[in-house]
Protein backbone atom coordinates (compact mmCIF):
# COMPACT_ATOMS: atom_id res chain seq x y z
CA UNK A 1 0.00 0.00 0.00
CA UNK A 2 1.53 3.58 -1.39
CA UNK A 3 1.55 6.68 0.23
CA UNK A 4 -0.18 9.70 -0.80
CA UNK A 5 2.09 12.84 -2.20
CA UNK A 6 1.17 16.15 -0.89
CA UNK A 7 1.17 19.37 -2.83
CA UNK A 8 0.17 22.82 -1.35
CA UNK A 9 -1.24 25.29 -3.54
CA UNK A 10 -1.87 28.92 -2.63
CA UNK A 11 -4.62 30.47 -4.72
CA UNK A 12 -2.99 33.62 -6.49
CA UNK A 13 -4.55 37.04 -7.52
CA UNK A 14 -5.21 35.86 -11.28
CA UNK A 15 -6.58 32.52 -10.49
CA UNK A 16 -10.13 34.12 -8.90
CA UNK A 17 -12.94 34.66 -11.14
CA UNK A 18 -15.80 37.17 -11.26
CA UNK A 19 -17.42 35.96 -8.92
CA UNK A 20 -14.68 36.03 -6.72
CA UNK A 21 -13.72 32.62 -6.19
CA UNK A 22 -11.31 30.49 -7.56
CA UNK A 23 -12.27 29.69 -11.24
CA UNK A 24 -13.11 25.95 -11.05
CA UNK A 25 -10.83 25.11 -14.49
CA UNK A 26 -7.50 26.37 -12.17
CA UNK A 27 -8.46 23.02 -9.70
CA UNK A 28 -7.36 21.02 -12.41
CA UNK A 29 -3.94 23.00 -13.36
CA UNK A 30 -3.32 22.67 -9.57
CA UNK A 31 -3.95 19.02 -9.34
CA UNK A 32 -1.73 18.55 -12.88
CA UNK A 33 1.32 20.41 -10.88
CA UNK A 34 0.58 17.79 -8.17
CA UNK A 35 1.23 14.98 -10.37
CA UNK A 36 4.04 16.61 -11.99
CA UNK A 37 5.63 17.54 -8.89
CA UNK A 38 4.76 13.47 -7.69
CA UNK A 39 6.73 12.70 -10.66
CA UNK A 40 9.91 14.89 -10.23
CA UNK A 41 12.07 11.78 -8.85
CA UNK A 42 12.27 9.71 -12.03
CA UNK A 43 15.06 10.64 -14.37
CA UNK A 44 14.80 14.14 -15.44
CA UNK A 45 11.11 14.49 -13.81
CA UNK A 46 8.01 15.39 -16.00
CA UNK A 47 10.20 17.77 -17.91
CA UNK A 48 12.46 15.84 -18.73
CA UNK A 49 9.69 13.08 -19.76
CA UNK A 50 7.75 15.26 -22.21
CA UNK A 51 11.38 17.41 -23.51
CA UNK A 52 14.01 14.95 -24.16
CA UNK A 53 11.80 11.20 -24.08
CA UNK A 54 8.81 13.18 -25.95
CA UNK A 55 6.01 11.29 -24.14
CA UNK A 56 3.23 12.91 -21.90
CA UNK A 57 0.43 12.17 -19.74
CA UNK A 58 -2.49 13.42 -21.47
CA UNK A 59 -5.92 13.12 -19.65
CA UNK A 60 -8.31 10.72 -21.11
CA UNK A 61 -11.21 10.96 -18.37
CA UNK A 62 -11.82 13.42 -15.73
CA UNK A 63 -14.24 13.78 -13.57
CA UNK A 64 -14.74 16.13 -9.88
CA UNK A 65 -16.72 17.11 -6.84
CA UNK A 66 -16.47 20.56 -5.53
CA UNK A 67 -17.40 21.04 -2.30
CA UNK A 68 -16.23 24.39 -1.42
CA UNK A 69 -14.95 27.44 -3.01
CA UNK A 70 -11.67 29.31 -2.29
CA UNK A 71 -10.86 32.69 -2.17
CA UNK A 72 -7.67 34.87 -3.09
CA UNK A 73 -4.64 33.68 -0.95
CA UNK A 74 -6.48 30.77 0.65
CA UNK A 75 -4.27 27.25 0.68
CA UNK A 76 -5.30 24.01 -0.63
CA UNK A 77 -3.10 20.63 0.30
CA UNK A 78 -3.65 18.12 -2.35
CA UNK A 79 -3.46 14.88 -1.43
CA UNK A 80 -2.25 12.63 -4.48
CA UNK A 81 -2.11 8.75 -5.17
CA UNK A 82 -3.13 6.36 -7.79
CA UNK A 83 -5.91 4.83 -7.86
CA UNK A 84 -4.72 2.01 -10.79
CA UNK A 85 -2.09 1.14 -13.08
CA UNK A 86 -2.22 -0.73 -16.35
CA UNK A 87 -1.02 -1.01 -19.11
CA UNK A 88 -0.38 2.64 -20.61
CA UNK A 89 -2.91 4.32 -18.63
CA UNK A 90 -3.34 5.05 -14.97
CA UNK A 91 -5.94 6.75 -12.59
CA UNK A 92 -4.83 9.54 -10.17
CA UNK A 93 -7.11 10.86 -7.40
CA UNK A 94 -6.90 14.37 -6.04
CA UNK A 95 -8.30 15.08 -2.41
CA UNK A 96 -8.35 18.92 -1.85
CA UNK A 97 -8.48 20.26 1.77
CA UNK A 98 -8.62 23.39 2.76
CA UNK A 99 -5.41 24.71 4.49
CA UNK A 100 -1.77 23.30 4.20
CA UNK A 101 -1.96 21.36 7.11
CA UNK A 102 -3.45 17.72 7.15
CA UNK A 103 -7.27 17.58 8.79
CA UNK A 104 -8.43 20.69 6.88
CA UNK A 105 -11.92 20.47 5.42
CA UNK A 106 -13.03 19.33 2.42
CA UNK A 107 -12.44 21.27 -0.93
CA UNK A 108 -13.09 19.08 -3.62
CA UNK A 109 -12.36 15.80 -5.58
CA UNK A 110 -10.63 14.91 -8.59
CA UNK A 111 -10.20 11.59 -10.24
CA UNK A 112 -7.69 11.99 -13.69
CA UNK A 113 -7.34 8.96 -16.19
CA UNK A 114 -4.08 10.43 -17.65
CA UNK A 115 -2.13 7.63 -21.22
CA UNK A 116 0.95 7.42 -21.77
CA UNK A 117 1.47 8.97 -25.28
CA UNK A 118 4.42 9.12 -27.85
CA UNK A 119 4.12 13.31 -28.23
CA UNK A 120 5.20 12.40 -32.11
CA UNK A 121 2.72 10.18 -33.07
CA UNK A 122 -0.16 10.84 -30.23
CA UNK A 123 -0.18 7.48 -29.74
CA UNK A 124 -0.69 5.44 -26.85
CA UNK A 125 2.51 3.64 -25.33
CA UNK A 126 3.13 0.96 -22.00
CA UNK A 127 4.02 2.96 -19.15
CA UNK A 128 8.00 3.28 -19.00
CA UNK A 129 9.33 1.20 -16.00
CA UNK A 130 9.92 4.11 -13.87
CA UNK A 131 6.86 5.76 -14.39
CA UNK A 132 5.55 2.95 -13.42
CA UNK A 133 7.42 1.99 -10.55
CA UNK A 134 6.63 5.75 -9.42
CA UNK A 135 3.17 4.95 -9.77
CA UNK A 136 3.20 2.09 -7.93
CA UNK A 137 4.60 3.97 -4.47
CA UNK A 138 1.45 5.88 -4.58
CA UNK A 139 -0.90 3.13 -4.88
CA UNK A 140 -3.37 2.98 -2.79
CA UNK A 141 -6.46 1.16 -2.07
CA UNK A 142 -9.55 2.31 -3.49
CA UNK A 143 -11.49 4.36 -1.02
CA UNK B 1 -37.42 19.09 -26.57
CA UNK B 2 -35.19 22.07 -27.17
CA UNK B 3 -32.53 22.59 -29.36
CA UNK B 4 -28.42 23.23 -28.66
CA UNK B 5 -26.41 26.34 -28.47
CA UNK B 6 -23.64 25.86 -30.38
CA UNK B 7 -20.23 27.77 -29.86
CA UNK B 8 -17.26 27.76 -32.04
CA UNK B 9 -13.56 28.52 -30.57
CA UNK B 10 -10.10 28.45 -31.96
CA UNK B 11 -6.96 27.58 -30.04
CA UNK B 12 -5.28 30.76 -29.19
CA UNK B 13 -1.61 31.12 -29.26
CA UNK B 14 -0.86 30.56 -25.64
CA UNK B 15 -3.65 27.83 -24.95
CA UNK B 16 -0.90 25.08 -25.66
CA UNK B 17 0.85 23.36 -23.39
CA UNK B 18 4.66 21.78 -23.68
CA UNK B 19 3.62 18.80 -25.25
CA UNK B 20 2.36 20.96 -28.29
CA UNK B 21 -1.53 20.44 -27.65
CA UNK B 22 -4.38 22.67 -26.16
CA UNK B 23 -4.20 22.47 -22.52
CA UNK B 24 -6.80 20.05 -21.49
CA UNK B 25 -8.22 22.63 -18.71
CA UNK B 26 -8.73 25.16 -21.47
CA UNK B 27 -11.77 22.62 -22.70
CA UNK B 28 -13.70 23.60 -19.36
CA UNK B 29 -13.06 27.06 -20.18
CA UNK B 30 -14.06 26.99 -22.97
CA UNK B 31 -17.60 25.08 -22.28
CA UNK B 32 -17.73 27.50 -19.62
CA UNK B 33 -17.74 30.55 -22.63
CA UNK B 34 -20.55 28.40 -24.06
CA UNK B 35 -22.29 28.67 -21.26
CA UNK B 36 -22.24 32.44 -20.93
CA UNK B 37 -22.55 32.55 -24.35
CA UNK B 38 -26.29 30.68 -24.14
CA UNK B 39 -27.93 32.90 -21.29
CA UNK B 40 -26.61 36.01 -23.50
CA UNK B 41 -30.71 36.24 -23.77
CA UNK B 42 -31.65 36.22 -20.52
CA UNK B 43 -31.92 40.19 -19.02
CA UNK B 44 -28.27 41.46 -18.93
CA UNK B 45 -26.89 38.03 -19.94
CA UNK B 46 -24.56 36.12 -17.75
CA UNK B 47 -22.82 39.36 -16.47
CA UNK B 48 -25.95 41.15 -15.67
CA UNK B 49 -26.36 38.08 -13.65
CA UNK B 50 -23.01 37.58 -11.83
CA UNK B 51 -22.55 41.51 -11.15
CA UNK B 52 -25.88 43.24 -10.81
CA UNK B 53 -27.94 40.19 -9.24
CA UNK B 54 -24.81 38.96 -7.23
CA UNK B 55 -25.88 35.38 -8.53
CA UNK B 56 -23.51 32.51 -10.09
CA UNK B 57 -23.77 29.08 -11.33
CA UNK B 58 -20.48 27.49 -9.72
CA UNK B 59 -19.75 23.60 -10.84
CA UNK B 60 -20.33 21.28 -8.27
CA UNK B 61 -19.50 18.16 -10.74
CA UNK B 62 -17.58 17.66 -14.06
CA UNK B 63 -17.25 14.46 -15.90
CA UNK B 64 -15.30 14.66 -19.34
CA UNK B 65 -13.95 12.41 -22.07
CA UNK B 66 -11.01 13.36 -24.08
CA UNK B 67 -10.84 11.87 -27.48
CA UNK B 68 -8.24 13.72 -29.90
CA UNK B 69 -6.14 16.82 -29.07
CA UNK B 70 -6.42 19.95 -30.95
CA UNK B 71 -3.70 21.76 -31.72
CA UNK B 72 -2.97 25.70 -32.03
CA UNK B 73 -5.03 27.11 -34.53
CA UNK B 74 -7.63 24.46 -34.90
CA UNK B 75 -11.55 25.23 -34.32
CA UNK B 76 -13.69 23.44 -32.30
CA UNK B 77 -17.29 23.59 -32.78
CA UNK B 78 -18.95 23.34 -29.02
CA UNK B 79 -22.62 21.69 -29.01
CA UNK B 80 -24.49 22.61 -25.55
CA UNK B 81 -27.62 21.55 -24.39
CA UNK B 82 -29.29 20.96 -20.66
CA UNK B 83 -29.61 17.42 -19.88
CA UNK B 84 -31.65 18.15 -16.55
CA UNK B 85 -33.12 20.89 -15.16
CA UNK B 86 -33.23 21.13 -11.08
CA UNK B 87 -34.48 23.30 -8.23
CA UNK B 88 -31.41 25.26 -8.28
CA UNK B 89 -28.83 22.90 -10.19
CA UNK B 90 -28.75 22.45 -13.79
CA UNK B 91 -26.31 19.37 -15.77
CA UNK B 92 -25.13 20.71 -19.24
CA UNK B 93 -23.65 18.27 -21.74
CA UNK B 94 -20.91 19.71 -24.20
CA UNK B 95 -19.97 18.01 -27.03
CA UNK B 96 -17.04 19.29 -28.65
CA UNK B 97 -16.14 18.70 -32.60
CA UNK B 98 -13.28 19.44 -34.63
CA UNK B 99 -14.03 22.58 -37.07
CA UNK B 100 -16.29 25.01 -37.19
CA UNK B 101 -19.04 22.82 -39.21
CA UNK B 102 -21.27 20.44 -38.82
CA UNK B 103 -20.28 16.48 -38.59
CA UNK B 104 -17.04 17.28 -37.33
CA UNK B 105 -14.91 14.39 -35.69
CA UNK B 106 -15.31 14.28 -32.18
CA UNK B 107 -12.96 15.47 -29.42
CA UNK B 108 -14.14 15.24 -26.79
CA UNK B 109 -17.60 15.33 -24.13
CA UNK B 110 -17.56 17.76 -21.00
CA UNK B 111 -20.90 17.08 -18.82
CA UNK B 112 -20.73 20.28 -16.30
CA UNK B 113 -23.46 20.02 -13.24
CA UNK B 114 -23.41 23.54 -11.74
CA UNK B 115 -25.41 25.01 -8.80
CA UNK B 116 -27.56 28.65 -8.98
CA UNK B 117 -25.67 30.04 -5.88
CA UNK B 118 -26.12 33.73 -4.07
CA UNK B 119 -22.29 35.06 -4.23
CA UNK B 120 -23.17 37.01 -0.72
CA UNK B 121 -23.82 34.06 1.27
CA UNK B 122 -22.27 31.18 -1.32
CA UNK B 123 -25.42 29.29 -0.61
CA UNK B 124 -27.67 27.55 -3.35
CA UNK B 125 -30.65 29.39 -4.50
CA UNK B 126 -33.68 28.20 -6.83
CA UNK B 127 -33.02 29.03 -10.58
CA UNK B 128 -34.66 32.33 -11.00
CA UNK B 129 -37.33 31.92 -13.75
CA UNK B 130 -35.54 33.60 -16.65
CA UNK B 131 -32.57 31.18 -16.45
CA UNK B 132 -34.72 28.56 -16.08
CA UNK B 133 -36.75 29.22 -19.08
CA UNK B 134 -33.53 29.34 -21.11
CA UNK B 135 -31.86 26.32 -19.84
CA UNK B 136 -35.69 24.40 -20.45
CA UNK B 137 -35.26 26.07 -24.38
CA UNK B 138 -31.87 23.91 -24.75
CA UNK B 139 -33.05 20.91 -22.97
CA UNK B 140 -32.92 17.53 -24.57
CA UNK B 141 -33.34 14.48 -24.11
CA UNK B 142 -30.44 12.39 -22.70
CA UNK B 143 -28.36 10.49 -25.35
CA UNK C 1 -0.07 56.30 -45.05
CA UNK C 2 -1.80 52.61 -43.85
CA UNK C 3 -4.93 51.97 -42.03
CA UNK C 4 -5.31 50.68 -38.23
CA UNK C 5 -6.35 47.22 -38.09
CA UNK C 6 -9.38 47.50 -35.59
CA UNK C 7 -9.92 44.18 -33.08
CA UNK C 8 -12.56 43.78 -30.22
CA UNK C 9 -12.03 42.00 -26.49
CA UNK C 10 -14.82 41.08 -24.32
CA UNK C 11 -13.40 40.66 -20.89
CA UNK C 12 -14.26 37.48 -19.99
CA UNK C 13 -15.25 35.69 -16.71
CA UNK C 14 -12.07 34.12 -15.73
CA UNK C 15 -9.82 37.30 -17.16
CA UNK C 16 -10.26 39.81 -13.91
CA UNK C 17 -8.42 39.38 -10.26
CA UNK C 18 -9.24 39.69 -7.49
CA UNK C 19 -9.23 43.27 -6.93
CA UNK C 20 -12.18 43.10 -9.20
CA UNK C 21 -10.50 44.30 -12.74
CA UNK C 22 -9.14 42.45 -15.81
CA UNK C 23 -5.85 41.45 -15.08
CA UNK C 24 -3.58 43.54 -16.04
CA UNK C 25 -1.05 40.99 -18.25
CA UNK C 26 -4.34 39.88 -20.10
CA UNK C 27 -4.37 43.29 -21.83
CA UNK C 28 -1.07 41.88 -23.28
CA UNK C 29 -2.60 38.81 -25.02
CA UNK C 30 -5.27 40.54 -26.49
CA UNK C 31 -2.85 42.81 -27.64
CA UNK C 32 -0.76 39.54 -29.13
CA UNK C 33 -4.47 38.37 -30.53
CA UNK C 34 -5.27 41.51 -32.52
CA UNK C 35 -1.42 41.09 -34.04
CA UNK C 36 -2.30 37.48 -34.58
CA UNK C 37 -5.49 38.78 -36.13
CA UNK C 38 -3.98 41.50 -38.15
CA UNK C 39 -1.91 39.06 -39.50
CA UNK C 40 -4.82 36.37 -41.16
CA UNK C 41 -4.48 37.68 -44.66
CA UNK C 42 -1.13 36.39 -44.96
CA UNK C 43 -0.54 32.79 -45.99
CA UNK C 44 -1.75 30.20 -43.68
CA UNK C 45 -2.49 33.29 -41.45
CA UNK C 46 -0.17 33.51 -37.77
CA UNK C 47 -0.82 29.90 -37.29
CA UNK C 48 0.90 28.69 -40.58
CA UNK C 49 3.87 30.84 -40.09
CA UNK C 50 4.45 29.45 -36.78
CA UNK C 51 3.10 25.95 -37.33
CA UNK C 52 4.39 25.63 -41.17
CA UNK C 53 6.97 28.02 -41.69
CA UNK C 54 8.52 27.50 -37.83
CA UNK C 55 9.06 31.52 -37.76
CA UNK C 56 7.29 33.41 -34.90
CA UNK C 57 7.12 37.16 -33.53
CA UNK C 58 8.44 36.96 -29.87
CA UNK C 59 8.67 40.31 -27.73
CA UNK C 60 11.94 42.02 -27.52
CA UNK C 61 10.76 45.51 -26.09
CA UNK C 62 7.14 46.08 -24.34
CA UNK C 63 5.87 49.95 -22.91
CA UNK C 64 2.44 50.58 -22.02
CA UNK C 65 0.42 52.94 -20.12
CA UNK C 66 -2.78 51.93 -18.10
CA UNK C 67 -5.60 55.05 -17.94
CA UNK C 68 -8.82 53.04 -16.53
CA UNK C 69 -9.61 49.78 -15.16
CA UNK C 70 -11.89 47.10 -17.82
CA UNK C 71 -14.34 44.77 -15.78
CA UNK C 72 -16.28 41.68 -16.35
CA UNK C 73 -18.58 42.11 -19.59
CA UNK C 74 -17.24 45.22 -20.56
CA UNK C 75 -15.64 45.17 -24.60
CA UNK C 76 -12.51 46.98 -25.52
CA UNK C 77 -11.59 47.87 -28.66
CA UNK C 78 -8.16 47.81 -30.12
CA UNK C 79 -6.77 49.84 -32.68
CA UNK C 80 -3.47 48.40 -33.73
CA UNK C 81 -0.85 50.12 -36.03
CA UNK C 82 2.18 49.50 -37.07
CA UNK C 83 5.21 52.33 -36.23
CA UNK C 84 8.02 51.31 -37.64
CA UNK C 85 8.94 47.98 -39.89
CA UNK C 86 12.83 47.53 -40.04
CA UNK C 87 15.09 44.48 -41.04
CA UNK C 88 13.65 41.75 -38.76
CA UNK C 89 12.12 43.57 -36.49
CA UNK C 90 9.07 45.95 -36.19
CA UNK C 91 7.23 48.25 -33.71
CA UNK C 92 3.15 47.60 -33.28
CA UNK C 93 1.20 50.41 -31.26
CA UNK C 94 -2.19 49.52 -29.74
CA UNK C 95 -4.75 51.88 -28.57
CA UNK C 96 -7.39 50.50 -26.23
CA UNK C 97 -10.52 52.33 -25.69
CA UNK C 98 -14.21 51.10 -23.76
CA UNK C 99 -16.65 49.85 -26.07
CA UNK C 100 -17.03 48.14 -29.54
CA UNK C 101 -17.40 51.59 -30.91
CA UNK C 102 -15.11 54.03 -32.10
CA UNK C 103 -14.46 57.04 -29.65
CA UNK C 104 -14.57 55.12 -26.61
CA UNK C 105 -12.71 56.44 -23.95
CA UNK C 106 -9.21 56.23 -23.53
CA UNK C 107 -8.41 52.74 -21.70
CA UNK C 108 -4.67 51.88 -22.22
CA UNK C 109 -1.58 52.31 -24.43
CA UNK C 110 0.42 49.24 -25.65
CA UNK C 111 3.68 49.61 -27.76
CA UNK C 112 5.17 46.00 -28.45
CA UNK C 113 8.54 45.51 -30.62
CA UNK C 114 8.41 41.83 -32.05
CA UNK C 115 11.50 40.27 -34.12
CA UNK C 116 10.98 37.32 -36.66
CA UNK C 117 12.63 34.64 -35.00
CA UNK C 118 13.58 31.21 -36.67
CA UNK C 119 11.90 29.22 -33.88
CA UNK C 120 14.35 26.17 -34.44
CA UNK C 121 17.33 28.12 -34.16
CA UNK C 122 15.71 31.05 -32.03
CA UNK C 123 18.08 33.49 -34.42
CA UNK C 124 16.43 36.98 -35.46
CA UNK C 125 15.61 36.22 -39.47
CA UNK C 126 14.53 38.99 -42.12
CA UNK C 127 10.89 39.88 -42.42
CA UNK C 128 9.58 37.61 -45.55
CA UNK C 129 8.09 39.75 -48.07
CA UNK C 130 4.42 38.90 -47.36
CA UNK C 131 4.84 39.76 -43.63
CA UNK C 132 6.40 42.99 -44.32
CA UNK C 133 3.86 44.36 -46.51
CA UNK C 134 0.95 43.24 -44.65
CA UNK C 135 2.79 45.32 -41.93
CA UNK C 136 3.20 48.13 -44.75
CA UNK C 137 -0.54 47.82 -44.68
CA UNK C 138 -1.39 49.35 -41.36
CA UNK C 139 1.40 51.23 -40.77
CA UNK C 140 1.03 54.96 -39.40
CA UNK C 141 2.59 58.11 -39.05
CA UNK C 142 4.54 58.26 -35.60
CA UNK C 143 1.64 60.22 -33.69
CA UNK D 1 20.20 51.69 0.45
CA UNK D 2 18.18 48.69 0.53
CA UNK D 3 18.39 44.68 -0.55
CA UNK D 4 16.79 43.37 -3.91
CA UNK D 5 13.93 41.05 -2.67
CA UNK D 6 14.68 37.53 -4.69
CA UNK D 7 12.13 35.09 -6.10
CA UNK D 8 12.46 32.21 -7.66
CA UNK D 9 9.77 30.35 -10.39
CA UNK D 10 9.79 27.30 -12.80
CA UNK D 11 8.02 27.13 -16.28
CA UNK D 12 5.01 24.98 -15.92
CA UNK D 13 3.80 23.38 -18.62
CA UNK D 14 1.43 25.31 -19.33
CA UNK D 15 2.70 28.67 -19.69
CA UNK D 16 4.86 27.63 -22.89
CA UNK D 17 3.05 29.13 -25.95
CA UNK D 18 2.82 27.46 -29.40
CA UNK D 19 6.25 28.85 -30.15
CA UNK D 20 7.17 26.44 -27.59
CA UNK D 21 8.53 28.99 -25.51
CA UNK D 22 7.40 30.50 -22.25
CA UNK D 23 4.53 33.28 -23.42
CA UNK D 24 5.80 36.16 -23.29
CA UNK D 25 2.86 37.60 -21.32
CA UNK D 26 3.31 35.27 -18.29
CA UNK D 27 6.40 36.97 -17.26
CA UNK D 28 4.35 40.40 -15.79
CA UNK D 29 2.60 37.34 -14.08
CA UNK D 30 5.59 36.20 -12.59
CA UNK D 31 6.91 39.89 -11.66
CA UNK D 32 3.43 40.67 -9.86
CA UNK D 33 4.21 36.68 -8.00
CA UNK D 34 7.31 38.61 -6.74
CA UNK D 35 5.76 41.57 -5.73
CA UNK D 36 3.25 39.63 -3.61
CA UNK D 37 5.94 37.48 -2.26
CA UNK D 38 8.43 41.53 -1.25
CA UNK D 39 4.84 42.36 -0.12
CA UNK D 40 4.44 39.36 2.81
CA UNK D 41 6.30 41.32 5.64
CA UNK D 42 3.34 43.50 5.62
CA UNK D 43 0.28 43.32 8.11
CA UNK D 44 -1.97 40.55 6.25
CA UNK D 45 0.37 40.29 3.29
CA UNK D 46 -0.53 41.51 -0.28
CA UNK D 47 -3.99 39.07 0.64
CA UNK D 48 -4.44 41.54 3.81
CA UNK D 49 -4.46 44.86 1.81
CA UNK D 50 -6.59 43.69 -1.21
CA UNK D 51 -9.28 41.55 0.91
CA UNK D 52 -9.44 43.37 4.55
CA UNK D 53 -8.10 46.90 3.52
CA UNK D 54 -9.89 46.86 -0.26
CA UNK D 55 -6.48 48.35 -1.76
CA UNK D 56 -4.25 47.90 -4.80
CA UNK D 57 -1.71 48.03 -6.53
CA UNK D 58 -2.83 48.07 -10.13
CA UNK D 59 -0.06 48.73 -12.93
CA UNK D 60 0.10 52.33 -14.43
CA UNK D 61 2.95 51.93 -16.58
CA UNK D 62 5.00 49.02 -17.62
CA UNK D 63 8.42 49.02 -19.63
CA UNK D 64 10.52 45.59 -20.53
CA UNK D 65 12.99 44.39 -22.58
CA UNK D 66 13.17 40.20 -23.21
CA UNK D 67 17.25 39.00 -24.00
CA UNK D 68 15.71 35.00 -24.09
CA UNK D 69 13.95 32.77 -23.97
CA UNK D 70 12.56 30.49 -21.37
CA UNK D 71 11.64 26.73 -21.65
CA UNK D 72 9.20 24.34 -19.76
CA UNK D 73 11.12 23.69 -16.73
CA UNK D 74 13.84 26.06 -16.67
CA UNK D 75 13.83 28.14 -13.43
CA UNK D 76 14.06 31.77 -13.53
CA UNK D 77 15.67 34.09 -10.98
CA UNK D 78 13.54 36.94 -9.90
CA UNK D 79 15.50 40.14 -8.43
CA UNK D 80 12.91 43.24 -7.43
CA UNK D 81 14.01 46.46 -6.26
CA UNK D 82 12.13 49.59 -5.61
CA UNK D 83 13.68 51.89 -7.99
CA UNK D 84 11.27 55.56 -6.28
CA UNK D 85 8.45 55.71 -4.09
CA UNK D 86 6.12 58.66 -4.43
CA UNK D 87 3.34 60.05 -2.44
CA UNK D 88 1.01 57.17 -4.06
CA UNK D 89 2.97 55.41 -6.34
CA UNK D 90 6.39 53.12 -6.69
CA UNK D 91 8.53 51.97 -9.41
CA UNK D 92 9.28 48.30 -9.08
CA UNK D 93 12.34 46.95 -11.23
CA UNK D 94 12.75 43.11 -11.59
CA UNK D 95 16.13 41.70 -13.33
CA UNK D 96 15.15 38.38 -14.84
CA UNK D 97 18.48 35.85 -14.60
CA UNK D 98 18.22 31.93 -15.88
CA UNK D 99 18.25 29.52 -12.71
CA UNK D 100 17.89 29.59 -9.12
CA UNK D 101 21.53 30.83 -8.32
CA UNK D 102 22.72 34.34 -8.62
CA UNK D 103 24.70 34.79 -11.87
CA UNK D 104 22.37 33.27 -14.53
CA UNK D 105 22.43 34.83 -17.65
CA UNK D 106 19.85 37.59 -18.42
CA UNK D 107 17.20 36.97 -19.32
CA UNK D 108 14.78 39.60 -19.24
CA UNK D 109 14.14 43.31 -17.70
CA UNK D 110 10.56 44.85 -16.31
CA UNK D 111 10.02 48.47 -15.27
CA UNK D 112 6.52 48.44 -13.77
CA UNK D 113 5.18 51.35 -12.08
CA UNK D 114 1.75 51.11 -9.78
CA UNK D 115 -0.35 52.99 -7.52
CA UNK D 116 -2.02 52.53 -4.69
CA UNK D 117 -5.48 52.42 -4.94
CA UNK D 118 -8.91 52.69 -2.96
CA UNK D 119 -10.50 49.24 -4.90
CA UNK D 120 -13.80 50.85 -4.03
CA UNK D 121 -14.14 54.34 -5.45
CA UNK D 122 -10.68 53.02 -8.04
CA UNK D 123 -9.14 56.31 -6.79
CA UNK D 124 -5.45 56.82 -5.71
CA UNK D 125 -4.39 56.98 -2.14
CA UNK D 126 -1.81 57.91 -0.50
CA UNK D 127 0.75 54.78 0.68
CA UNK D 128 -0.12 53.26 3.61
CA UNK D 129 2.79 53.54 6.14
CA UNK D 130 3.56 50.08 6.56
CA UNK D 131 3.29 48.98 2.61
CA UNK D 132 6.16 52.40 2.18
CA UNK D 133 8.06 51.51 4.78
CA UNK D 134 8.70 47.93 2.99
CA UNK D 135 9.36 49.51 -0.32
CA UNK D 136 11.85 51.89 1.39
CA UNK D 137 13.67 48.29 2.64
CA UNK D 138 14.05 46.82 -1.16
CA UNK D 139 15.12 50.62 -2.88
CA UNK D 140 17.78 50.83 -4.10
CA UNK D 141 19.88 53.29 -6.23
CA UNK D 142 18.86 53.56 -10.00
CA UNK D 143 21.14 51.76 -12.16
Amino acid sequence: MGEPFFHVHRVRFDEVDAAGIAYFARFFTWCHDAMEAMLAPIDGGYVGLVVQRRLGLPAVHIESDFAAPLRFGETVRIAATVERVGTSSCALRFELTRGEDPGGAHVAKVRHVVALTDLATMRARPLPDDVRALLERHRTATP
